[in-house]
């Protein structure tokens, strides 16, 4: 078993969404979807551009997609050649995980075609992609390569003005249609055999047109570069695309290909965690690991990653505390300077959390619950659409998920705590963690008769539950970040007047005394026998079972949370909440307590969101459950290669890659199995080792140093 | 036109719910549906009681229908004869709205019966039925007349264990399910022609079977008389049962209507409002009269009215604010002793109101939305069924709408404003009012960082909108029982002792200083243009026309509230809220400012609640838009004749007479038209004598001594 790769045969035009994702090629600036090169839009084609946003008119505004520059169209004796068509002989396709190479060997019967396409980590505007052709029978080949603008958009189109030019590269230029951003694609080529090239405009894209006979035994070879720009990149995009697929084409694909697996390769020394024991297991996490390094945005100081990655335009290509609970940590122990990017993403967005605030009556930073580019809230009010009116619906996302904010202040204290580095609160993250405090000080509820402090109104993790008070996750991560607020103090002692300067620059000498009040006040969880209320009247709803819920859809796409959905009056939870709580702040809680809830809400969970089977899995390694801790690994880590996960809410499309349970599944290995710690730069290991793996090895970074923890069932130690 | 009357000519199956409420006799203890005498279960006919209520399984709790103790059901030659078969010769059914009395006359075609029925208003407990029956050919008449445990309930049944007698009367004895409250019914019977009387003990019902030879032109008396008493009403409500009917059938049928009308006749010398040039608006203001006053609790000292008065089991038979806000009004005016039964039921219901605020973790009193008996809180989390998936909703009425305390205590400063009698204060209503002041108090949400305080997370008025933030009419009222609660100590400036010994044997020390506080910072409503935001954030919603919205239902049984219906995400309100505010607190506003609120808000407004047009109507009057006024009284008052109103909540069923209507269309008589005001007992007028009338002329008591107030157009003046 090759436990590097993944493989499919044959070829099905319903899963052709789900295998973009599965086959998804990406490098941080882009992602290239799974698909073949003749892929028309409904097998949903895309180059997904990071960081670049559109709406059009008054739909949804989500990430642009390139025009698809890696277009080739084969025809043989008039008859067009697609892996769609069901008289084909033969089709499989495969991908990479060590390289990220997606290549796939389709038989059409006369001719055969294969090819590798990869999304170049060596140099982020690059996508290449190597062609074999073989004929076995003797007739007329056209091969069209160039540039479709036939582009799959979810709620586009987004670009407009196309420009085409021909020359020694095909370009296309366009622009986008809310900013009017430059978005350029140029695409050269080079082949191995005699053709008359001709282009060819079209109505949607611009083509070469390569025709030449072919006998039975011969083989072609075709070798396409495609550069991609933006005017987020430079002033010149066209230039610069045109100017790199030259410069590709010269080099040559192979060289290419070279120095595009050198870059794995670093990749791969840096983070990748070995296993031995259990292939599936091995696989698993190397599917898991290339999904979320893939998507890393290594080419820029200052970027977050989408929740669905670069996957598509799902989820608005939005950041969401995904970023900060479930990324981050990967990145902080293997590659920090990644993690200090996801973090300076916020620093540079707090204009836009400080303007959120606002807008809801509050002081300080509410940052947005679907991070744009400028930290422009995505999230609209009505985030879903009712499958039986098909209106959309009001949900609360937006408004009442105030625990974002806190969980951003949580990795930036994360990152000094892990690292001992203090450089990023200097260059912003303390003025980030005051203003997140001082938002929660303007959204607190004080009474005019008791003490206790309130945070009413508010969506926790599972976000079934809308409108709830005193949800336990957010009220310890809102105490958590008036803790690290207050901390600064103490990091900063030896720089007293630069802290008082950054105090008084930002007005915040009385909210000083309001944190420590509000410290002191706010409600802590209810208990019952052990067990953490999730919010105050959740013991109140109906205790239903899982099965229960579900018997009571009427519809298999319907929404299960709010009010009108079946787990939103009951028990029924989206996603590990209390017991994320527990996962984050794992020194406020014995095993007991951690055991008892455990007990009580996983039975509970419908485990809906990606973003909770990681949860569950670290905790059941802390209370050595190490059997339910496997399960929920395996699943964790299988995500993207059975192409699992909700894939609707609503008739809204979710589906997409699952960096989070990626994330969650090095979370799980290093964190949970591993048992790794970090408290200023120095590793500790309090290892839990499941029965199924005899040897875990992989790398940390720490301080410029890396190192290699090792564990097995007799020793743990970091070499 | 008689208009004292209505009359329905023909038999329609499809009308049988509407008819049963139009025609409806009630008494203030019961309410007999308008129904024929030989109605089955599929034409609804119950015998409402007033203030029994019973729970079957896990369904509504809701009032108790007694046995039907008026049924008759002919047959000739050995074939029913039903005034729902479609092949008899004619049927029509009147109601006098002078004395509550229905009769019908069917033309079976061999036989006609006409009969005459009511519910004795000089003694609660009886029925009387007079039936007299033609014969238009001769064969064998069967009558069977008893009383029927065929009993028509929404969430029942709700009496058990039926015990039958027979004897000079027929006697059944039952009772109630949840409390085993026993009820009785028993009946008997007077007849004008020789018959072998044997008695029959059917499934359902015991019944006298009179079978008699009739020759054409025969004409045939039968009288039957029913008496129902429960064991809330005495310990041997069986015996009382028995004895009653047997006293009204010897004391004949003409008796008994005489004492009947002679206390109509009183009740009108109270209330009735006479006008001249519209004999439209004669009849409208007659049947709301009527359907007001035929179910107010004259029999008890301590009853209120439900929401749908006696006509059947719909709201829960449950007490809403529509009794201190639109059935007060009427009777403090006319009948003060029904006013201050009204309130009493709010005083000796206390304890429910204490109970209910500490369920929700308050202080004080937070009386039930839907009240029961003891202020058992009707009103369940899931109020509304959704048409699609046909499960329940989870709506907030029942914890949200917290202006229900603030109502009573408008109500019980009213009672002392208007009589200037300050006994009922004295007798518990300022404990009442002190209560609910402590209530708001610990459900006030204050702010770490500013001194303004909110009433976040209420519903207002109007219901569409779900969980908002400072509802305008909501802080207005509970302002309003904050001043009144600091003014109890200027009402009783002369009983300082007895005052504070009340303050200290409620422990409100410091409560009293927290009124003063939340009286100061109370957040006052926004404006924009002066219009007065219904609540924060409204203007931000969508603002579309109610066509819009209409259009978009895609079931006409859709609820429209709440964050899945049609209304809800908008500007469009189910009913006066502002403008409710605005016509509750005339003196807080100019006519300038009551005119631009009434235009943005009227066209804004469902009016899809009973509660709505008599607002819009009251302050039309005040701005002096007597057009608006004119056909918004119409609308109001003809409610109950046609029959109209709102008959389902998704998929509940919601009809049923309309009493708040009914108080509205006499409010915009003498309050709005008439411009009646009375403070201290000391009657005022500023009239607004709308064109369609001539003259108005209405009966006030005050201080025992009855007035009459009349308005023409060149004079108004008291005698």
């Amino acid at each position: 078993m090759d436990t590097w790769l993944i493989q499919k045969t044959g070829y099905n035009t319903e899963e052709t969404a789900a295998d973009g994702n599965r086959f998804l090629c990406a490098n941080g600036y882009m992602g290239l979807r799974g698909t073949v090169e003749e892929a028309g839009t409904d097998a949903f084609p895309a180059i997904t551009l990071a960081g670049v946003y559109d709406r059009f008119e008054d739909r949804w505004r989500e990430p642009v997609n390139a025009p698809h520059a890696l277009s080739v169209q084969l025809s043989f004796n008039g008859r067009a050649l697609t892996a769609a068509d069901p008289d084909i002989k033969a089709h499989s396709m495969q991908l990479d995980y060590r390289y990220g190479i997606r290549s796939r060997d389709t038989d059409f019967g006369p001719i055969r075609l294969r090819s590798e396409w990869f999304a170049s980590l060596a140099e982020c505007h690059l996508l290449a992609d190597r062609l074999r052709i073989t004929a076995a029978e003797s007739g007329m080949l056209e091969i069209r390569t160039g540039i479709s603008t036939d582009i799959w958009d979810i709620n586009g189109p987004h670009l407009f003005d196309f420009r085409f030019e021909t020359g020694d590269a095909l370009l296309c230029h366009a622009v986008t249609g809310q900013a009017g951003i430059p978005v350029a694609a140029a695409q050269s080529a080079a082949y191995s055999f005699n053709t008359e090239e001709t282009s060819l405009q079209a109505e949607k894209g611009i083509y070469r047109v390569l025709r030449t006979h072919v006998d039975a035994g011969d083989e072609l070879s075709l070798h396409i570069f495609a550069g991609i720009y933006t005017g987020l990149d430079t002033a010149a995009p066209a230039e610069k695309a045109e100017t790199l697929c030259l410069q590709a084409k010269e080099q040559g694909f192979d060289a290419c290909l070279e120095a595009h697996c050198d870059a794995w390769d670093r990749v791969g020394q840096q983070s990748e965690i070995k296993i031995e024991g259990d292939e599936n297991a091995e696989l698993a996490l190397h599917a898991s690991q290339y999904h979320l390094n893939c998507i890393a945005p290594r080419h820029a100081p200052n970027m977050s990653i989408p929740a669905r990655g670069l996957s598509g335009q799902t989820y608005k290509g939005a950041i969401f505390w995904d970023s900060e609970i479930f990324f981050f940590p990967m990145f902080v122990y293997t590659q920090p300077e990644v993690a200090r990017s996801l973090l300076v993403y916020r620093i540079e967005t707090l204009p836009g959390a400080l303007r959120k605030a606002e807008e809801y009556g509050y002081r300080g930073a509410f940052y947005a619950w679907e991070s744009q580019e400028g930290g422009t809230e995505g999230c609209t009010n009505f985030n879903v659409v009712d499958v039986f009116t098909h209106r959309p619906v009001r949900t609360y996302f937006r408004d009442k998920q105030i625990h974002i904010s806190g969980d951003i202040a949580y990795a930036l204290r994360s990152y000094y705590d892990i690292t001992g580095d203090r450089s990023l609160l200097e260059q912003g993250g303390a003025k980030v963690i005051l203003e997140c405090a001082r938002f929660y000080i303007s959204r607190a509820s004080a009474h005019m008769d008791k003490d206790s402090i309130d945070f009413t109104d508010v969506i926790g993790p599972d976000e079934y539950h809308e409108r709830v008070t005193n949800n336990a996750f957010t009220n310890r991560i809102i105490l958590h970040t008036l803790q690290s607020a207050l901390l600064l103090e103490d990091i900063f002692s030896d720089r007293k007047e630069w802290f008082a300067a950054l105090l008084s620059e930002l007005n915040y000498e009385s909210d000083w005394q309001l944190l420590k009040k509000l410290c002191a006040h706010i409600r802590a969880p209810r208990c019952r026998e052990g067990v953490i209320e999730q919010f105050d009247g959740y013991f109140d709803l109906e205790d239903c079972s899982l099965s229960t819920v579900r018997s009571r859809l009427c519809d298999p796409k319907e929404y299960w949370g709010g009010d009108h959905g079946v787990a939103g009056t009951t028990q029924i939870i989206k996603q590990a909440d209390v017991i994320a709580m527990m996962a984050l702040f794992p020194n406020d809680f014995s095993d007991d307590e951690i055991a008892a809830n455990w007990a009580y809400y996983e039975p509970r969970t419908e485990h809906g969101s990606s973003l909770s089977a990681c949860m569950y899995a670290l905790t059941a390694c802390r209370i050595g459950q190490m059997e339910a801790a496997w399960d929920l690994f395996m699943r964790t880590a299988m995500i993207d290669i059975e192409g699992g996960g909700k894939q609707w809410a609503g008739e809204i499309y979710i589906g997409g890659t699952h960096p989070a349970s990626n994330g969650g599944a090095w979370m799980i290995a290093a964190l949970g199995f591993g048992g790794l710690r970090m408290k200023n730069g120095v590793p500790e290991l309090h290892p839990n080792l499941p029965p199924q793996i005899s040897c875990l090895t992989f790398p940390i970074t720490s301080n410029g140093r890396q190192m290699t923890v090792e564990i097995t069932h007799n020793n743990a130690r970091i070499l």
